[in-house]
C-alpha cells in the first residue's frame, strides 16, 4: 500500500485518541465524495463499499439534498433551535407522515432522541421498562445497539462490553436464529425460557432485535423467525423492539427491513441513513399508546438536527414517493447475490453468502483472510469492511445508489481479492 | 399570547412524542435565525437568551462559519465518513492543538465521541473505571451529566432519573459547594467520606463535576472549592473529570471554564458550543498517559461529523486566536451582571445572583414566578428559560457576540416582566 | 383433615408472618421426633418423607448425637464463641479431615459461613468473582441456592425473585442438562455461548451448579454432562462451584454427590444434613490455593455453631468411617426406585421418575394433582411434599435412616394417594 | 503471650480458611464457659469482656437455659422441622408476645428468616423495597449489617465490601450523627437531600439504622437524632427499621435500644443474643400492615431452630418478665461508665467515651494503641476487642450478667493494659 503523502496524519497519531477504529485500516486522508466515490487528497478515487456503515444508503453528497441543504443554509435557516418547532422539522414530520407511516398503515409517534443511534435505543429501552414496569430486556448473541451503558448492555461484542469496566445489567441474552446451529429452535427454547417459572429468565420488558446484525455477521432472520419472536413478545407481555439502524432506509429492499414479515413492532430505531446525507440524526418510532413521557424526561440538547430535518426530506421525496426505489433495489440485490454466489462457488466452496438485500456478505471463515481481502481491496481502490464475531465476513455495504458499472468493478476488485488470497486454498487442495 | 398561524403545529400534535419539551414554552414556528435574532414564520423576531442551552455561544449562523460549510459542501467535502481521517478532521486538530491546547500548555488527546455531550460523558465514565480499575464515581447534587443510561447515573433531577425506570448505579452522590448551606464546609465532608475506611464510599474511580451547573441552578464553584476537589481527587487516586459541555467553549470568559482555576482536570467533556454552528458534535479531552483504549472499544457511527469540523475550525480561528473575544466577554458579562442586581436591587430584594460570567441568572425564589416572567417575556419577545431544582432561577444565556444593543433590549424586557410578576410583592410590603 | 386442638395454632396467626410456608401444608403442632417419625401435639405420628428438605438425613434425634449433645452442654461446652478455636471445632475438622477429605484425595480447606446454605453459597460467590476479577457467575435453570441477594440472583423460581423486588445481577442463565428436551445438548450450546466473543456471556468467574436440582424438580445430571460442564468451566477460566447444600451428605448415594463423576470442583457447599442433627451449620469447601481471604473479609457472628460441630462429629464417625452406610443407601435407593416404577407403571403410565439416590419423585404432570397427593398422604400419615417449576414432583425425601418396614408403609401411603387421585384418569381411558 | 499446647491448632492451620478472624487475637483452645468465664484447654481462665460480640447478654450456658434444653433434647423434642408448627416455637411466640410485644404496645408481627443477622436484614430490604415500590434503602457511614450481598450494601466497612468484589448497589450513603464532627447538622443535611428534587438521591424505600454502631465504632445516637430520622422516614414514605442486631436485648438497657426514643420502627431486625445462649436464631419484627409477603417468598432451611426457640423462651420469661433485670443494667451500665471515665482521666486525657448502657468503649485514638491494650489484656486472662473505621475504640461487651467483682477484676486488668501502653504518652509530656 502506498500513501504519497503522510504530512496530514501526523496530526492524528499525535492528538487523536487510541480510540479511532475505521481509519486504521484506510490510512489516507479523504478530501471529497460523491455518491460512491471517495477521494483522497492526492487526488485517488476508491469505490465505498462500506457507506458508513450503511450511514450512506443514498451515496455521497446527493446533488438534491446538498442543494436544499445549501440553499437553507443560505437563507439562515435555524441551525440548532433545540427541540423547538421549527418549519424544517414540520417539513420533515409531515413528508414521513404521508410518504412512510399513513402508506404502511402506522400510527407510530417520533421521537427525536440524541442524533445517534445508541440514544434512540437508550429511549426505547428506558420506555418499555417505564411502561411494563419490568426491568429484564432480551437481546440477542451478536446483537449490536450502541456504547452507551444501556445500549451497551444489549450489545454482545466482548471487545466493546469490556470497555464498560462495570456490570452491564439488565439484560437477558436469548441465542438468535442460527446461534445454536441450524438444527436447533431457537423460537421454541426462547419460549421455554419465557415459559418456566423457574427458569431465572425475569418476565421481560422488551425484546430487541436486528432484523439482520449488521456487526453481528449479517446474519438475516427468517420471516418465520421473526414472527415468532413477535408472538412470543406478545404472548409475554413484553413490547418488540426492532433496531433498524444499519438494515433499515432500504438497506434490505424496503424502507423497513420488517415490510415483507407482516409483524407489527411496538417500537423502531432509525438513524444511521435516515437524515439521507450522512448527518448525525436519529429517531425512535413508538405507538401512540407507549407515548407516556412525561414532557423533557428524555431530553437532550441535540434533538432536533435541522440540517438533517432539510436532508432527509429530500430523501424521502426523491426515493420513497413511489415504488421506482424499491424495485430497482431489487435488481440491485439479484445482481450482488449472483456475483457472491460466483465468488464462492470459485473460491470458496463451502463458504456461506450471509446477509439480505443490499447488506450482503461472504463468511470468509476466519477473521485473518477475511482481513486480508479487505486490505487487497483497499490496495486496489475498493473501500470494505469486515462484520462477524470473529470479522470472519467480508461484508458488501454498497450505497444503494450505487451506478451498475461502479458496482460491477467494485465486485470485480473484490472478487480479484479473494481470488488472490485464497489460492492456497485451491493449491492445497490440488 | 398569539400565534397567527396553528397549520403546521397539528403535525406536531400528532406525530411528535410527548417527550418534547422546550417548544412547550416556545409553541410558535420558527424559520430562521441570526445572531442572537430568532424568526417565526410569521416574520415576528425574538431576542433568543436560551441560546440553544449554551450551544449557540457565537449566535445562530455566523456568516463566516455558513460561508465555510456552504463551500464545504459545494465542493462535495466529505459529509460522512465514520471516523476515518479527513482533511477537514485534520484542520481541526490542528487548528484546536494550536489555538487551544497548546497555548494553555495542555498535552490533552482528543476523542470524537458519539456527537453529544452524553456520549462523551459516557466515555470518560467508562476510561475512568478502565484506567483505575474502580467503579464508584463521584457526583454532585444538582448536577446534570446526560440521558443515556451512564451518565444518567451521574445526574441529580429526579424527574429524569425516574425516567430510566432500572435503579441507575455506580455513582456515590456528594453536596456540590453549599448544597448545604453557606455554613458547611462540603470539601471537609467528602474529604471525611474518602478518609474513613467505614464511611461506605467505595474508593472513586473519578470525580464528575461541573464547574457551573447549567440544568442544576446556575450554582457556580468558587476557585477555592475547585482545587479542593482537584486535590482530593489526586489524593485518593480518582480522576478529575471537568464537564465543560455547557460551560466551556467561553460561556464563563475564557475557553474553559476552569482556566482560572490553576487545576489541571484528567478529562474535559466538551459538546454544545464546539461546532460553532449549533451542529451535533461532542469530544473528550484525555490526558495521553490515561489513552488506553483499545481501536473501536468505543466506537459509534457519528464520530466525526465533518460540517461540524468546518463550522468548528472557523469557531477557534475566528474567536480564540487573540485574546479580542475573551475582553468582550469580561465587558459584556460586567454589564450583565450590573444589570441583574439592578433588577434584583428593585423589584427582587434578597433574591441571589447565580453563576459566573456570561451564564447568569436571579433565583426568583419559587418555580411558578420563574415561569410567569419567562412567558410574559416570550410574550414580548424575548425567549429565555428557567434553570435550578425547582426551575426557580431565570436564567440568562444570551449568544455571546450578542450586540450591546440588542443585549440591553432584551435584558429591558426581562426587567419589565419581573417587575410586573412582582408587583404583588411590593404591593403586600407596604 | 382433622386437627384435634387449635389451641396452639392462635398465636402463629396472630403474629408470625405470612412468609410462612411449610406449616401451611401440616398445619399441627408438631412436639417430638425420632428417626422418621414426627409427632404431633394431640400424639398422632407421622412418618417424615421430608426430611426437613434433606436436612435431617440421619433422622431426628439420632441417639448417638443427641447422648453426645447433652454432654457437651452439661459440661458447659463453649455454645458460642464467633469464629474462636474450640475443642469441638477441632474434633470436627480432625474428623472431617480424616473420614472425608483425606479418603478422596481432597486437599480442600473449610469455611465456616453463617450457618446458612445461602451464606456458603455468597461466600463462593464472592470469593469465585475475588479470585478471578470477573463477575459473571453462570447458574441454571430451575436452579435454587439461596434468599440472599447474592445467592437468590442465581437462583431461578420467579417467587423467590420477585421477593427480592430489586434487580438481580451478576448470572448468566444457562439451560440445564434436558431443560430444552432431549434431543437439545445443552452443553454443545454452552460451549458455544462461551466461544463466541459476540454472544454477550461475559467471561465467567464461576458456574455454580446443582448436580440434583432439590427444590427445581430433582433433576439429575447425568455423569457425561456434570464432566462437561467441569471441562467447561476449566477451559474457560471459570471456578467450578458444586451446591451440595440438598443433595450432598449421602442424599444421593455417597458422601458429596459428584463422586462417581470423577471431577475436581474448585468449590462446594454443604449444609442442611452437615450438623447431622438438623442444627443450623454450613460450610465452603475451597480449594487451598483459592484461599485468598483476608482475616474477616467474609465474618459473622453464628461461624462455629459449637453444638452443631458436636453433633456433625458424631455424624461422620458413626456413618462414613467405613462403607456400611453407602452400600445400605444403594440398597434403600433402588428399593425406592422399583417402588416408584410400579406406581409410575400401575397409575401413572408415562410418567418420568425423577432424581437420583435418596432424592427421587414422580413427575405427575400437574402441580395441583401432586398438591392433592400429598395433602391425602398427609391426611394419612405421611409428610410429603412436591417440587418442581409447576410444583409437579412429588418429593420422597426420607430419612437415609429409615427402617425399611416404615418406609415401605409410607410408600404405600403414597400410592393409594395415587391411586386415588389418578381414578379419574383411568376411568377417562377406558 | 503463653500457649502452653499448640497441638490442637494445627488443624486451624492447615484446614480452616484464611477467612477466619477472632481466633487470631485469642489463639488459644477454649473448651467450657460459665457465664462471664471462658476456660481454655489447659483450664486457664479468662474473663469475656466480647460476649460473642453481644451474642452472650446472659452469659455463657445459663443454667436454666441449660437445663430446659437438656430436657427438650432428652424428650426428643423437635430439633428441626422448617418452619412447621412446633410447641417451641409456640411457646415462644406466647412468651415473646407476652412479655415483650404487649407490655410496649407493639403490634408487630414475627418473622422467622433464616438464624442470622445478614438473614434478617436482608428480609427486611426486600419487604422495604416490595412494600414501597422504590429501591433504594438509606445506610449510615459507620452501619454494619452483614455479609450477604444486600445486607453487605448497606455495610460501611471497605475491607468487608471489597470482599464482594463486585459493585453494591442500591444503598445512598448518609452521614450518622456526629459523621461530620459536632457541628454539623447530619439530619439537616439528610431532608435537603431529601427535599431537593434534584439532589440525585432518589425516594427511599426505607432508613436502616444501628441505633448504637456496634462495629463502626460505639457511636451511639442521641434521642433527638433518632426521633428526627423517624420522622423523616415518615415525612418521605420510608420504611424505618431498626437494626437491633447487636444492640437490642438488653444490651443499652433495654429490651430495645430504642424504647427511650418514643419512636414507633416499622420493622425491626434481632438476632445474636435472642436465643439467650449464643445459638443462631434471627428475627425479623415488622407491622401487620406491611406483612405483604406471599407464602414462601423469602424461605430457607433453618428459619425454626427449636433449640433456639426452647432458650430464648427460658431468657425472656427468667429476665423480662418483671424490672429487676432492667434496674440492674443501670446499675452496672454507670458502674461500667464511672470506671471507664477514671481511665480515661488519668490516662487518656481528652480521649472520648463511646456507646450507650452496657455497650461501651474508650476511643484511645488508634487502632495500634488499641491493639496493643486488648493483646495486653488477653495476656492477663481478659479478652477483650476493638471497634470502629480504624480499630482504634476498645469496646466492653461484658456479658450483662457479669458478676459484679468479676466485672470489677476485669476492669482492672483493662485499666492495667491501658496504663502501660499509654505510659509513653506521660513520660513524653513531662
Amino acid at each position: 500500500m502506498t500513501i504519497e503523502t503522510t504530512v496530514d496524519t501526523a496530526v492524528f497519531e499525535r492528538r487523536e485518541s487510541e480510540a479511532r477504529s475505521y481509519c486504521r485500516s484506510f490510512p489516507v486522508v479523504f478530501t471529497s465524495a460523491e455518491n460512491a466515490t471517495l477521494t483522497d487528497q492526492n487526488g485517488r478515487e476508491y469505490i465505498d463499499f462500506l457507506a458508513g456503515c450503511s450511514s450512506l444508503n443514498y451515496g455521497h453528497n446527493d446533488p438534491d439534498m446538498k442543494a436544499a441543504l445549501i440553499d437553507y443554509i443560505s437563507g439562515d435557516g435555524v441551525a440548532h433551535g433545540l427541540d423547538m418547532f421549527t418549519s424544517a422539522k414540520a417539513d420533515f414530520l409531515e413528508t414521513f407522515e404521508e410518504l412512510i407511516l399513513k402508506p404502511r398503515g402506522m400510527d407510530h409517534k417520533v421521537m427525536f432522541t440524541g442524533p445517534t443511534g445508541t440514544n434512540a435505543v437508550e429511549a426505547a429501552m428506558k420506555l418499555a421498562r417505564k411502561v411494563t414496569g419490568r426491568n429484564t430486556i432480551i437481546a440477542f448473541t451478536n446483537g449490536f445497539h450502541g456504547m452507551t451503558l444501556g445500549a451497551l448492555s444489549a450489545t454482545g461484542n466482548s471487545g466493546k462490553r469490556d470497555g464498560a469496566s462495570t456490570p452491564l445489567t439488565g439484560i437477558a441474552r436469548m441465542p438468535y436464529e442460527g446461534a445454536f446451529g441450524a438444527a436447533a429452535d431457537t423460537l421454541a427454547q426462547i419460549e421455554m425460557m419465557l415459559s418456566n417459572p423457574s427458569s431465572g429468565l425475569d418476565a421481560p420488558a422488551a425484546i430487541i432485535v436486528e432484523p439482520v446484525q449488521g456487526e453481528g455477521g449479517l446474519n438475516a432472520a427468517s420471516k418465520k423467525w421473526m414472527q415468532g419472536i413477535a408472538r412470543l413478545a406478545k404472548k409475554h407481555g413484553a413490547l418488540l423492539i426492532i433496531d433498524d439502524i444499519q438494515a433499515g432506509i432500504g438497506r434490505t429492499g424496503r424502507f423497513f427491513s420488517t415490510e415483507e414479515f407482516g409483524i407489527d413492532p411496538d417500537m423502531i430505531t432509525l438513524a444511521k441513513s435516515l437524515s439521507g446525507m450522512g448527518l448525525p440524526f436519529a429517531t425512535l418510532l413508538l405507538k401512540p399508546e407507549l407515548d407516556v413521557w412525561q414532557p423533557a424526561e428524555h431530553n437532550g440538547t441535540f434533538r432536533g438536527n435541522n440540517h438533517a430535518f432539510v436532508t432527509a426530506t429530500v430523501a424521502l421525496k426523491k426515493f420513497w414517493a413511489d415504488d421506482t426505489f424499491v424495485k430497482q433495489l431489487g435488481d440491485k440485490a439479484a445482481f450482488l447475490e449472483r456475483r457472491l454466489e460466483l465468488m464462492r462457488d470459485k473460491f470458496l466452496s463451502g463458504a456461506t453468502i450471509k446477509g439480505r438485500g443490499m447488506m450482503r456478505g461472504i463468511d470468509v471463515g476466519s477473521g485473518e483472510l477475511a482481513a486480508e481481502i479487505c486490505a487487497d481491496c483497499f490496495d486496489n481502490g475498493l473501500i470494505i469492511e469486515t462484520s462477524g464475531a470473529h470479522d470472519e465476513v467480508v461484508k458488501v455495504l454498497a450505497p444503494l445508489t450505487i451506478p451498475m458499472e461502479q458496482f460491477s468493478v467494485g465486485l470485480d476488485i473484490l472478487e480479484s481479492a479473494i481470488a488472490e488470497n485464497t489460492s492456497f486454498l485451491r493449491i492445497a487442495a490440488e
